[in-house]
């Protein structure tokens, strides 16, 4: 319940999650769900229909699509391989959800947004870096020349954050996108979950862009179709935990430990009945001023970010590089 | 006092403060302080005397001074000059505490704790890769040719966390210290603080060596004299707290919260009277298990990872480079 | 003489070489020199006047400023100071030869070009990196409320290279140009020697911007006041020599040595009488195809990468933060 | 014929070549091919035999194993695997030249020699970086905890450079080994080649360790069975040709222009038939000193590096992680 009001997660799936806990059905929003037990991946759809969706949810309208392979820490490559496959056929689900047909060629920019010099920010940096582009190849010497019939244009391009660059991403984006015309932008991003469990084993791909407050950064403006004037569809993975998450964590657990204590029961059942505004005012007071700008990030977190952007760059290497639709038969979830 | 039980903090400084909030007289522990109140510097130092005093304060024997700087965070070359300039005069001072004497030839190898990947962590490796070593040089053509009387030879060294290379970062110093004979081990390293508010701004240093459990990375087993067979001078920067220090700390303003407030009031008192181990009881449970191996950082530890290590680093330079004697004269606290 | 033809200089300074060394006075181009003989610090300007003078050096019209410091090498912080001072002193005098004024507020922007992964193409990267960037922060409260009367604004982007991004460098620049309007560009460049004595101790600022062909990593298009719509000031410090330079070296050796050699007098004779046409047919033959994409650079160089880039950033920002004329008194030449 | 004087390399195979030109037989020296057309994969084993084979060659009694795959530059996955294949069964031959057994426990401590700041220098960390080890979990542990009959115990380091650290290589080295005895030391190190065709594409394994005057950063002592008092493997990759060996091949290739050019044809002969000394004489007339200490690199040796980095660290993680003998069936050449 206090999580509605102070903490924050970029994973629609948790926010999805919250009102399940309580038992509320939330209109205008789809929930699909798929489990493969051999390789213990779960996949989570989660479609928010309608504006009144959106609001309940504080998420806009689109389709959410959460991986979470528990394996992803573990250095296998060939687990790596197939979530590599997953996520491109998941981002070809979304692509064609926008309209972009097979048998067509597409211009896609990859934005590497982040930090790179904060391990966990630098996942964005790390998939631009090892995404295999090849527009100035194909603008030299066609695709022709180079014995394709269908060719996908790719350009990548990381624009640091504000504090280092003075300039807000999407100032920087939007003028790119300005001049290279591209018709698709995929948004790569280091997000901030509610749950430290999901860290580093999650990966969230949307089709409503980068938006405002999200990212371990914190954009002060969303990479969205309405700011860059082409589709956006965003490849996330959570990284840190904020400290306002943990405050509330602990804050819930101690009401739990509180009820099943024989002296302290009733304390639990005062704090629990407490209404939301109460609520907020007690967390509000627990959060000491020195956690705002921090985050909770695991110790192996460099491993992590490196292993996770290889796959998600490996994925979009299947997906764009040479032709899209020959080459990838499969892809389609 | 839950801190007692619970809250880690490589800091000799925050040891002796919970004692001090208990108005508790520590045997054994000196307490001196100094004020800058022009550059707001803040000089500490706890001295440790008896075996009794370390047990009490659960930190070893010796010397621990520590300067609080609030404009580190600032890049500003004068200030951060000043506090280079302060640190080589306490690194000289623990120095002649351990019987190194001015006119005399000195081999120090300076080892950059940590891993240069992730970023709280590698001040260490920063600094180990900014001081100016010149062993090699001095070996091949020796101090008179150079036109030294008195020389001071300076190696470094990167060991690299366990993680990544297999062993224990004491075999790997105590095999070069072997082989390279150095009169002294300067160790430095990313520390935990308590306090939040100390983060990127505190450097203590020790001649006691690094311990086990101390540092980001939590060294399994110590860099000491006992160890290394040669003195070891500690330099920390605290750059990260513990997950555990965040639940502790909400735990606290909890109960004060609850004391002030009418309704709840009682509940604070109940929870304020439980003794250490019911306290250390009730905060094991809050701590989630997710959040071991967790730590919390602020968002722009990059800069001031940066920054502290060319402080340190050019600290270090002042005090060996060319003539420890002659150049630096007027170190001496 | 064979260099005419084959060997690759960025710098005007070795293009005016050329012609001195023949005796030959070019028209249209000015030479202005200037030595601190305390510092060993040579500053060379020149002055292509004429679209004559340009097609001669091969270079376009506009002023050409070499500081040379042998020093630069020597990690000595009052030295580099100096030269920063320096630095700024003449970037402020080509601002002005651009028309901007002193008491005016001025938004400028960083271009850091070249690969941050390879170590002599990295200058541009470093300094974009340590600049002092505040557009954002003066966007967010305006300049009054900062306490300015006069403020410039500073923003730094990175925008890799082609073969990274897909993109020719010009166009992203010139989409965050029209996204962001600063008054001027100011581009960081490593650029390619024809003397590798020059190498990590030459500075060149030039109001003419990036041009085709120039640079580590030759730009395939440049960066100027026609291709970005407001006037580029190009500052480069050579880290490279061209295959084809030590080749043609060679050969220059060779015909001396061959001329001094008794036997073997005449031949040196025959080859130094040999036309412009037929020297570079027979450079063109020894320089063996494996060449072409490689430079020479030497072993040090990630050091000399790390000092003169700071020195730059460290040189913007004495100019550029706060208020670049009363903070700065005495830039002026 | 001049480059028996003057130009270094650092692979066997180039050695050999340099007689077979001449027509030459080398007594003591063993020369075996292999070529495999599908993949352009060329294995070379130079066997030098003898003490007088070792003087003739300039290269210590042992095997020599060079790999030259000219598709490494090409990001393919499939490729890179089946190279890294091979190298783990050639380290592992030459593993049982030196006496190790199957189903047998082996210690191994991978160094990665080299300037992880210098591109085309930071092959050995790279792949320090990337192997799998798992020493400290076994010592803490133990292999049977761990459901293993043969247990490889793998353990990294890298140590850095001479002018960061002040100390010697093999000084770092010999006392890791000292303390963690290890069976087996697997030495990485950047090349250098005569033949710029040979860069980023050629492999060279070696049961002779690593020799004074070679790498990049030329060692200057070697990392031998004689100075560690354990086996050493090397594994090398040419990334750079020293400046010297581009002036003496556009010598020869001068001398070969001239023998075709008709007014000059005697000037070549002329040259031709100096003798060794004479040449000797003329080359070093020819280097200018500003090139010591300079070398050729190609343009996009930061990809090349990072390639074949992971594809080496790949075989190593293939033949020592996990049982060596179970799970690499069909390594053995």
């Amino acid at each position: 319940m206090l999580d509605r009001y102070e903490v924050r997660t970029d994973l629609a799936l948790e926010e999805k999650e919250k009102f399940e806990s309580d038992d509320v059905e939330v209109k205008g929003v789809i929930l699909e769900e798929d489990y493969d037990a051999e390789r213990e991946i779960q996949m989570t759809r989660v479609i928010i229909q309608t504006e009144k969706g959106a609001r309940t949810m504080g998420k806009p309208v689109g389709t959410y699509i959460t991986l979470e392979a528990p394996n992803l820490v573990v250095p296998d490559e060939s687990y790596h391989r197939e979530v590599s496959v997953r996520l491109a056929g998941h981002v070809k689900e979304l692509m064609e959800k926008l309209g972009f047909r097979e048998k067509e060629d597409c211009s896609v920019l990859i934005v590497g947004l982040g930090n790179r010099d904060v391990t966990p920010d630098a996942l964005g940096p790390n998939v631009a870096d090892q995404v295999c582009v090849n527009r100035h190849v194909v603008k030299e010497y066609g695709k022709y020349a180079m014995g394709m019939d269908v060719m996908n244009l790719v350009s990548a391009i990381t624009p640091g954050v504000m504090g280092k660059t003075g300039m807000e991403t999407v100032e920087i984006v939007r003028g790119i996108v300005e001049q290279t015309h591209p018709d698709l932008v995929i948004a790569v991003d280091a997000l901030a979950a509610r749950n430290s469990k999901r860290l580093n084993r999650t990966i969230q791909i949307a089709d409503t862009g980068i938006h405002p407050g999200s990212g371990v950064g914190n954009h002060r403006n969303g990479l969205t179709r309405e700011s860059l004037g082409v589709p956006v569809i965003a490849i996330g993975v959570p990284t840190v935990v904020d400290a306002a998450t943990i405050v509330n964590d602990t804050m819930e657990n101690l009401i739990r430990a509180l009820e099943t204590s024989d002296s302290l029961k009733g304390v639990g059942e005062v704090l629990r009945s407490y209404n939301g505004t109460e609520k907020y005012e007690l967390v509000k007071e627990l959060i000491s001023p020195h956690l705002n700008g921090m985050y909770m990030t695991p110790k192996d977190v460099d491993e992590m970010v490196v292993q996770i952007g290889f796959t998600i760059s490996e994925g979009l290497n299947l997906l764009f590089a040479g032709d899209r639709n020959e080459k990838n038969e499969g892809l389609s979830s």
